[in-house]
């Protein structure tokens, strides 16, 4: 257990926070080029698909990519050193409130002090805006989404008095899972046709293995029959599974079998129980698992 | 990418916006001499329509053209040199309070400081205040609506204990999207019969193929061909589509498109996945893209 | 447009508001008499009536009316000389609570500061406080209201721990329409039954021509016509038109007409679309509008 | 007009609020008795009856009769001068909560100073604390009565950390109308059985005749008349009429017709349209009147 | 009324409260032993039963007696004179919240000043904590109630980051109705199976005699009679009676009797009235009543 | 009762917490294993079973067995002298917020101060962070949650504009009883399939007789008879029971049992009233608990 040696923790201001390395990620389609041309573009963008399909990793690979193209945003010094661009994450839910994005007052020894939220911080220094699972978020957020995502890029921050022209660099980007939508939770026409959409799914079955191996740290055999398995328990769908599994998941039960924890049992834990408490729907997933590492 | 270098943001004081520029807007009918006239009379307006049919760029428009003819506001120094129209816009929300629209105490060193809401701030530079799609607003926003909206012309701030008499410019201008409204979310009688309305509509195929080759700088024929299956997708709203393509998603095909990519992947995900998540409906609109750009 | 020339915001304390010129107001019947006897005997009035029959305006010219006859109440200086009633109006909504009415405290650099609210201050100045649309408040606003209404006419504020005893020409006047009520939002038995009650409906088509055509500024014919199109559109109640058109919204009508919209036009804008979303029943006002304005 | 002379308004402390005068009220049956017997074993009591039965009056007479008879509390200087028996009154309502009761803290320039709420200051004087449609109040009030209600006389003040012991006067007194309860706003039992329970109703035509002579300075003829006119009002009940007609409704008849306003206008104006908006109710009532009223 | 004198209210802090008599108890069963048992093994308790059988009573003679024989938590001074047992009683209801307990900050001249609630008090003293009517409560407090019932006796308080674990003396007991449980409000298997549970039901015939006289000062007749009374009103509990009488409506009937109120009226506004509005059971009841006390 | 002397509570700082005896606990099946190869990987980890099953105790056991063979963080001194492995554990509940978890700002005599919460004292010493039926907080500790159990492991700090990337020895465990579910209380598959899943049961019958032989201090038959009844009654459940009877109420039975308390009346108040307030289903259990403690 010497690689656990302690270590602490670390701490950065919200916009100041890039992706560092770069993401492994495999593309698909030209979902690369589309999204490419939509930054240059400044049109905002829509990701459907259903979870741990790779979305987020998308959005950091994009932020990796464009910050080495991309002359970012000097801050006072007007250096152009750092090449890396800004991305803000904001992983929505239903309490999210648009104090929480634009920012609020906070009491001071030398009286209240106007803290910025991370949608503002993004705005001014033109960083990526990703707002993961947005129909989560209540719906005043909508007042900050509509004219940030026109020809206008502005950020009413009403408390201030302000209205806030985004820099050059900003963009919105925001995502959802069309399995979870329901009748009170969908995004509103005036705000969905303010962005272009590209659609995910899973990777196919040999992207998936070599995604798997490349993750888990497990031989290229195990990678493939978790990729099969992947593909089986997703034709599941339709039998009483809420949703297909991930290959988050996959990639789990991967590093178990690495470390030595029986193939069956790894997707036991991993995959079976982790996905569903039904009895009848984990049996039909164990007679996958036992067809595939008997 | 030289087109997108660094620029930082602007921030404006609410009262200080108003539009620099000529928005760029096409007249359908007598909707301009009709505000004209509602305006001189400070007659209050209703806008009603569907999704990106153009009622926020009618009102800049009106802001902008009222701006050239009206001697604004002087504010101290006497000066009527500026010529803009103040235009303050407020994208409602159903946790819009009436709070937010008039102001409220923060804390300061000092104590406590009064800070105008955006409403309040129109009301006293006399500008035009456009209330985005009010129906959204809670139901305590219509203690400041009536009173403006009659012949007093009085803003009640409770908080102060004062009733403002609107500047002379003012004047309170709402929207709403006649296709949205559920009975829980309907203007009152009370505050509907308080305004004149004007309906809006997507303009005409002509007149839209001339926006979308003048918004998204593709070629004329392919804003005709957009405009021709905006036309088209729209007559698919009774099959399942819950509101008609809006220009502005036509104009972010046309720029795709602009910008190398091919036609029919540029309205897969600026039309076909950006309007809905359905596959059935999807795969109609593909059948109307592939009729349009074989 | 010289008639809209600049003029900035007037602001008044709420407890100095008073109405400063006559209202324009028709009596229908015995109402002024009635409310005159009411305010004699301190008996508390409640009004009923459908939108824009001009209640609101009714109270305003009955607090002028009585200005001229009662010595109001001396503040401080004993003097008699400013003969107006003061008349604070609160717009109700569902959102309004009893601490609106009352007052709060606020941090002042002093600690907090207590300050009166609206009804506080027609309490302690004598005033006529209007409530409109009472039943929308919320039901906390009874606890002041009841102890008002009877022998006992206290108000009592709990925040400060004290009980007022309204001032001698107080009385509380309150409005609602039944046209709207629903089991949810009714006056309760113990808070009705504190109140007589005046009915008020849209004035005979003779009066309203009269109205019309001296708030408008139209032509006596075009008043007519309007007054008559008035009637008619009322009939319509049954034929799914929620409300009747109110005499306000023919005004507007009248005022268009009179700037040269032509009269179906402003009909269309000031009557049709004003009133209804509801294709059906916009055909039915047109089919009128077009019998009257050939 | 000359006996509406200005008067300002006059404010006391909550717990210094007493009844000056003795009210008038006329025993129906041995109610005071009852009520004299419990207050001696303090006994707390609930009232039970319908709008405007005179519950509050009733409590108010023995507050005032009790007085007279009961030793005050000293307050510091020892004197038993003041025979008054000091009356906390709360109207309930469904946003009362405990804190409203109990106290609060409210910040000073001293920091934040606690300030008792009415029910604390009822407990420390031993005043007769009156909570006015009980069932209306948030269910946190529980909290309080409880332990007041059962040997323990014990009233948690739980932001101070306090439990206080009621001063030997005190007794609480709740009421509520049977006619209004609901499923959700019932009275616990855990609650209803810790006070005895007296039932009251609309006084017998005789002594209601006198009451309305006596308060509203009409005719004999015309308070026999109108007590008639609650008779037979009271048995439309089972006709769609929510709730008989109160004595005080007859009373501002009485002093309405005593102003010189025709008896029929008179009752439309403070029983008929007072009472209910169905026109099938208002009319029987207006035959009723008219049968009276010829 | 002599006895009636004046008296001021006292004031203690909650964990100095302790029972300072021997409370009149009459033990039914072996639930003094039972609990005796309980409390050495420190396993917390759970009373069940309907309204007014004597739970309170019991936890309070319980704490008197354990407070004979355990020697009382030293506070610093290390005496161990004082041998009552602190008892922290907090009757639980809807807006209780996990704040409400464990304690909060206040604002003071040196900023924030931290304020245990009444459960911290009674776990740092070593108390027995009485959370009466617990289902009531807010769900947050189910966050105290785990860790202070299992082995760990632990109070998280999260404001200050700590944790507490309890003084040798703390236990808690609660109570509920399982007459009044929802499926809204039903305490959670979890926290339910961290108590043993004792029923509690109303006392045997001859016992709720001798405890009526003891408490009413009644005749023994009259308290027979009275306990008889009981008895078969618990019998109509199938005739549309919510609940049974309890023992303290029977006891108010004997103290009415006692001083003269003849035993029918008595009996009518003690238990008839108090115990429902529905005039069908009030009439079974009265027929009781009259059988009893002909 | 000389072993429950008097004692004071003891406070620790919510990190400083630690397990620091090894708590008694008989692995099952691999638990142990798996556990300790997931931390390893740092792959969080969820427990799903039924109430008082020992999931708590298991994650307890398991930081103590880990605190001795991970090195844990230094804090400024640079030691490494204390083994302990700090557990942070929070019993989740539906008014549980993001801000509860995360931190919160004070307000202090130098202004606000911020204090961390207990998941970011967690995130920062390296912590295993155990949120104890995590289905019962409310949605927007999920914004939380995700970051912290991808490869970013970072920690969103709105309020403070900050990220936190955690201290190498974090990890998330989380846990919920699948019997409790409903649609409405459901981990989102986003969410849940971030970890993977061990599911625990109650313990086979020999080993459960153990484990309350160990933890009552009763004699063995009498905890074999017990493990029967465990058994015995988890086979009503689905007679009505809603949930089987846990180890810790036979371990109460069993101490009832050591003190003196008969069998049976051990097993009712242990047992039988603890599960269930339902007539017949106590009936049944009375049975299965005279069978075999005749």
């Amino acid at each position: 257990m010497a690689e656990t040696a302690a270590k602490g923790s670390t701490v950065w201001a919200v916009e100041e926070y890039a992706v560092h390395e770069e993401p492994y990620y495999l593309p698909i389609g030209d979902e690369v080029e589309l999204f490419q041309t939509a930054y240059e573009q400044r049109i905002p963008v829509l990701f459907k698909g259903p979870t741990g399909c790779g979305k987020t990793r998308f959005v950091e690979y994009m932020a990796y990519k464009l910050g080495r193209t991309v002359t970012r945003v000097s801050r006072g010094d007007g250096e152009a050193a750092d090449h890396r661009m800004p991305l803000v994450t904001v992983a929505c839910h239903e309490d999210l409130t648009a104090s929480d994005l634009v920012g609020r007052y906070l009491l001071d020894t030398d009286g209240t002090r106007w803290v910025d939220g991370p949608l503002t911080r993004a705005v001014k220094v033109g960083a990526i805006c990703y707002l993961d699972e947005v129909v989560e978020a209540r719906k005043d957020t909508t007042v900050l989404i509509h004219p940030l995502t026109d020809y206008r890029r502005l950020l009413p921050i009403e408390k201030l008095g302000q209205v806030v022209e985004a820099a050059d660099g900003f963009l919105l980007v925001i995502s959802y899972n069309p399995g979870y939508q329901s009748a009170l939770k969908d995004l509103k026409h005036s705000t969905r046709q303010r962005f272009i959409a590209i659609e995910f799914n899973y990777p196919p079955r040999d992207q998936e293995a070599a995604i798997i191996a490349h993750e888990a740290g497990c031989s290229s055999q195990a990678a493939t029959d978790l990729s099969k398995l992947g593909e089986k328990v997703r034709n599941l769908k339709e039998h009483g599974l809420g949703e297909g599994v991930s290959t988050r998941l996959l990639i789990y039960a991967g590093r178990l079998m690495a470390k030595g924890i029986p193939p069956r049992r790894a997707c036991q834990v991993a995959v079976t129980w982790a996905l569903t408490d039904d009895l009848e729907v984990q049996r039909s997933i164990e007679e996958v698992v036992t067809s595939i590492f008997e």
